[in-house]
């Protein structure tokens, strides 16, 4: 299972809004094939696996980390595919969320007298899906939101400046993670002081859709973003109805997408049904301290990833990640859970999940 | 040796500004005594352990954390027991930096016939000792700096309210090391919003000296530090030279610690030198913002520890730890090294010491 935990993550980036699957299928203790789901569209783990064979599959056992689909989609049901190769035994890591399968799968394959055992290293399967989990469930973008700040909590020198707090490790995982989650989202205050690209720098890397929360429309014509909005695609969420910008805007690729709540500020949970519609499944949130407040504040976010490098900046005046008007009481503090430390070389990178999100 | 070192720390809090030791005696492969310095003006871990013999140490082998002395102290030389002893050979982790021995204690025992094996475990010896180590060198106190936050880089709610940030385990932690370090030290700042006692709640534990930075005398007669004077030392250390304050003070059992500078702050390089006349050794900064820039700033800091909660606070206006001017370039943050993570539950510490302290 763990072999097909590790070639379900090979589809990272490629699948959505499609979960990541792998399979391997084993044969008197020898592996006989591997598979995975390779891309949107593409065949399922389970059929890739028993394409792949390099024996006759019948009376084999197949590792699946995911439930096999028993549904009509853009490929036809995998429990058919595994009924006809004769294979004797499943073992499954995750259940399928999705309405249409949910059990469903298992009760096909033992009606077939397949041998069904679940929940084989069911956290590990199910961690590869906190995405696909997510949406499938509520039809809105799951929000990673991630920052960088110095051991006394900075994202910003006293002078505004950020470049750079962490390591050149540190910002290579944030680019796998540009590649693994379908869009990066920021503010337009990031887009005006930084003119960056928000693009995946990695070989093999596909760019996040970029969508940049301006409600004034004060993107510049000139900036990196709008130049570029042709090759990545980029999407300006605004409040502002002027017809001149929005055409210009448009007509060097960008999409505007027009919020028309009476609120000042965008809101977030419109933005993330919009979104959601759009079949974007994931965000990357690498907003400054007032969006990432925002999103807070909305409920949209459900994880949490802060890069803790070792070093100073001090200063009253240094913003930190998360500013607006914060919580009163300790005891209503916002809590995160499930939480995980990695390291890279001397940063760490602190993760966890939004409690209220468990209970979705 | 990782006994001794287990021994010698059972002296925390009770040898300074002796250095930790523990030993241990080894005879045809039996442990056939164990010793460490108990406390200050107690027998050094050397003849501690030779006094608790089973078994006669005549060709024995001693394991102890730091090199012997070999100089007349509050106890004659280690040096001479050893020898008298018998014992065949001496396994030392550290070499001792105090001038009247550094190495000599080595030369007298190779005279005498005895086998020497040096920096072994020196790494974990030396970390007993940081504190010895510095005072020995420098004659002013080891500085930690110590401040819990949230994952978001926040002391306090916007609200100014900071209990509880971290968990009972962590903040037990915080008590152990008030323990092991000699003195506390706060800004009036803290002691005006929360009346603390600064004492150290652990069963056998001992109070660490309370050192209060208060410029303009404004600690209140009433506060809970200034009427348990009498049991827990307490210094205030001001410039404020309002005699009768000072005498009602004085009354209550605080020691006056008057700054003369022309500085408008207390000139903590100053107080570290009278500090360090005074015996003390070591210092936990659970200062303020402010205190703990001006300390950062002075360059009297030796050690961060940054306690880190996964909850979050948010807040334009929510304090952090290090306020002050702060740095301008990225480029010149204040690092620290050899950097190192713990776990209390789902709380971190993270801690390391300051880079240029390293190159004293």
């Amino acid at each position: 299972m763990r072999i097909a935990i590790k070639l379900a993550k090979k589809g990272e980036g490629k699948v959505n809004p499609n979960p990541l699957v792998g399979a391997v299928i084993v044969k008197k203790g020898e592996i006989i094939s591997k598979g995975y789901h390779r891309g949107y569209g593409q065949l399922h783990a389970e059929r890739d696996a028993l394409n792949r064979c390099i024996e006759d599959p019948n009376g084999a056992t197949m590792y699946v980390t995911l439930e096999p689909c028993c549904h009509h989609g853009k490929n036809p049901p995998c429990t058919d595919a595994i009924i006809e190769s004769g294979i004797k035994k499943v073992v499954v890591g995750s259940n399928d969320p999705n309405p249409l399968v949910m059990g469903r799968g298992f009760e096909i394959l033992k009606e077939k007298g397949i041998d069904v055992v679940n929940n084989f290293l069911k956290d590990e399967c199910d961690e590869l899906n906190d995405v696909f989990f997510h949406f499938i469930k509520n039809k809105t973008p799951y929000v990673v939101m991630k920052y960088a700040m110095t051991i006394d909590g900075k994202i910003a020198t006293s002078s505004g400046k950020s470049k750079w707090i962490t390591n050149e490790k540190s910002r290579y995982n944030v680019h796998l993670d540009r590649n693994k989650y379908s869009a990066i989202m920021v503010g337009i205050g990031t887009v005006m002081k930084d003119d960056p690209m928000l693009d995946c720098r990695i070989d093999g890397g596909r760019n996040p859709i970029r969508i940049i929360c301006d409600s004034h429309l004060r993107i510049s014509e000139n900036s990196k973003i709008v130049k570029t909005a042709k090759r990545n695609r980029t999407i300006i969420v605004t409040k502002c109805r002027e017809n001149k910008k929005i055409e210009i805007l448009k007509k060097k690729g960008c999409e505007i997408l027009l919020d028309n709540s009476i609120e000042k500020k965008i809101d977030l949970n419109w933005l993330m049904n919009a979104l959601g519609s759009m079949e974007i499944d994931s965000i990357l949130l690498e907003g400054g301290s007032q969006l990432n407040w925002s999103a807070l504040n909305s409920g949209i976010v459900n994880k949490v990833q802060a890069y803790i490098s070792p070093k100073i900046f001090a200063g009253e005046n240094s913003p930190t990640p998360i500013s607006g008007a914060g919580i009163l009481e300790p005891s209503e503090s916002i809590k995160l859970v499930n939480v995980r430390i990695r390291n890279f070389d001397e940063d760490f990178l602190i993760e966890g999940e939004m409690k209220k999100c468990l209970q979705e």
